[in-house]
């Protein structure tokens, strides 16, 4: 299966971003890229600690998350990205991570409120978050279920995955997606940058507003608008 | 004693990570290797900083804590170790470190509620702290009476210390303790993150609950039931 | 134009203090520094992420903001930085950063308190902030409105910019400054850990007064006043 | 004077300790060494950043602060160590830092609780803050006042400086002593993660109780008593 060879160094390049970026600590979290031609995605072996890691590690499987090469077994999270990646045609990697404020929103049941234009820079709404699972979700297959119950949370709210390509599953941890597993990644950093600013933001100002919608707007149009020009 | 060789090196390796996971400071914390065999384990020595250990320093102490080999005294909290290696013999290394988070919460006497999956994927109840020690306790012999204190937390909330093998000494702090001294100090990082992602979750929502049991279930026994297939 | 090899040069080196400061992620945050003598100025390329930065990856525009040399676009901040540049003739370099307790404050909106000698040493007042941006000002040339909204909150409040080398954008983020690029990074630092204190200091104790007029007089004039005698 | 060269090199050793525990930013903060014998201090120069520090360039100073050899000139806090060293003749290293913690708690004008035995390991009482200096001390030789200001606040509460080797001055920041300067600095340390600790175990239980006497002298005896046996 050397034709994946590119697809597996790119998911690899990907997985060693998390600790790097201090995203998670041992084997927690993991990152998958998608070949889109052939359906078929890499994603991080179970249970390998990121210091161990290596490219011939990554697993390959089908959208159906059945493996199709690799020693180890896929990551158990395997079956939410594969829901995601069948649902939402447009995303070719997905990152979930157990990063430290990312992952205290999620126990905190609450939505991140857009406060400030680091966060209007990348989405322009609150970061959404799922309901709790319901216990026959949860007792069911519990991994696909967990991508349901994302697409339902933007289904709900009518929310477009290419505008907003983060969400935060309750009582759970982040996911986040993007064009390609390293932007994915960058997701799941600027989260989780967001998720502290926001925590300190409302503990410096317990009646702190919402940013107004004028200033969200300019902010979000001229970086993903069609005239965008920003960049830092 | 060169049999004890690979048992002292086990023991200086995992203590050499306390300070690599920032779970202490200077002399602060140590680890301890049992051989079962033997009765015997190797401990840091007393009051020695991280940044000077070397294997051959690590003491090698009996059940009753006597020592059995080393130029050093071994760590002062070498009794509390051995209580609990005498009364919970499934276990094969302990960690005692004063690290920031689980100091906090020891010192507010609290223990952590369980707020997510990241808690429930390590134990499926809430992370015990113990009673305050009486006078009488502190005026024996403190560090034997502190293994008791332990022993008598687990015993009254009928708790397994292979299923919770972390706990929270009230105004002190914390020991974890695991089936190799690796893995014990796996789980005083582990404990180290759920005790600061608790402080935040409970600073972002002041009314936030308990995870549901379900939740809970699910992910503790996807890890350690008889079926387990969690790796992330 | 080999003749502002140096300015570029010295405008690379306080970009790269930034990540090295931790002031910003990714492509987050810009420097510029001004030649005086020709009115051009050096800036960060847009888009471009520090660990790609290259000396000459530095682009010159004039104080209209007009590119004069450079393969990329300029920060697309550049107009702010044009603005004061040519509102506060003394000033040399102009940093804009999106670090973490600084970007906390602007979006809490509020003025960072004078709680103690660390800010007495850099200013004598609380941190300015600006007023929200008016619905008006957003639609227009946004960039250069930003630059004129922080001109507006020194006017009002009757700062002068050598005194005081930073702000806070209110939704935004912090802007610093100085007669070297070098300086404005130092200013930048200064004053995120001035954000962090301040933060801090009232989680302590949420009644803090600011610090007594004497003392703020006594730290700020040993180190800027006539007869100026600290360095620490 | 090459007979100082000891002083001077044991002074730049622990003054370069600062930026590598984390305790101070650029030059903030700094660190004397004093040789007894003589009556000759080494001090950190004044507005010298760590990185650009050499042990020559540690300037001497006797216990009246006169400047004895240095081509620079020594820190401007130099009158504070030179009226603790007079006062206190057990000591023979000084610490002032600006470590953040420790600044919040200064700030915030309040003594740092006694909260466990992290704490009473090292001391006994809770951490003492100086009161906020009067308008007449400040316009007097402010270095030299801040000095008997710090010792005001040890006579006044009856406290003995080889037991209690940490002091905040109110509205400023941590001064830290020990019989070396080496000792001088693991004191701030220490501190800053005292200062730490004690802010989040009042945030994690806003009613928290100070630790019980019996267990603060158990702590404090078994490091510091006669029969002293502690080392972790």
């Amino acid at each position: 299966m050397n034709k994946y060879k590119d697809l597996k160094e790119m998911c690899y390049e990907a997985n060693m971003d998390i600790p790097k970026r201090n995203l998670a600590i041992y084997t927690f979290g993991n990152v998958s890229s998608l070949d889109k031609a052939s359906g078929i995605f890499a994603i991080k072996p179970s249970g390998v600690p990121y210091s161990d890691l290596k490219p011939e590690d990554m697993v390959l499987v089908d959208l159906d998350g059945k493996k199709i090469e690799g020693k180890m077994n896929p990551s158990s999270d395997t079956m939410t990205h594969a829901v995601l990646y069948k649902t939402w045609p447009e995303i070719r990697g997905i990152v979930h991570t157990h990063a430290t404020y990312s992952v205290a929103w999620s126990q905190a049941v609450r939505s991140v409120p857009i406060y400030g234009t680091t966060h209007a820079d990348h989405l322009a709404t609150n970061i959404p978050i799922t309901e709790i699972m319901s216990d026959e979700m949860i007792k069911g297959n519990y991994e696909e279920q967990t991508g349901y119950q994302i697409i339902n949370a933007f289904s709900k709210a009518n929310l477009n995955p290419i505008e907003v390509q983060m969400v935060l599953v309750a009582c759970h941890g982040p996911f986040t997606w993007g064009k390609t597993a390293e932007k994915a990644v960058y997701n799941a950093a600027v989260l989780e940058e967001l998720c502290k600013m926001a925590f300190l933001t409302e503990s410096i100002n317990s009646e702190v507003k919402l940013m107004k919608d004028s200033l969200i707007n300019k902010h979000y149009q001229r970086k993903h608008g069609k005239n965008a020009y920003y960049g830092q």
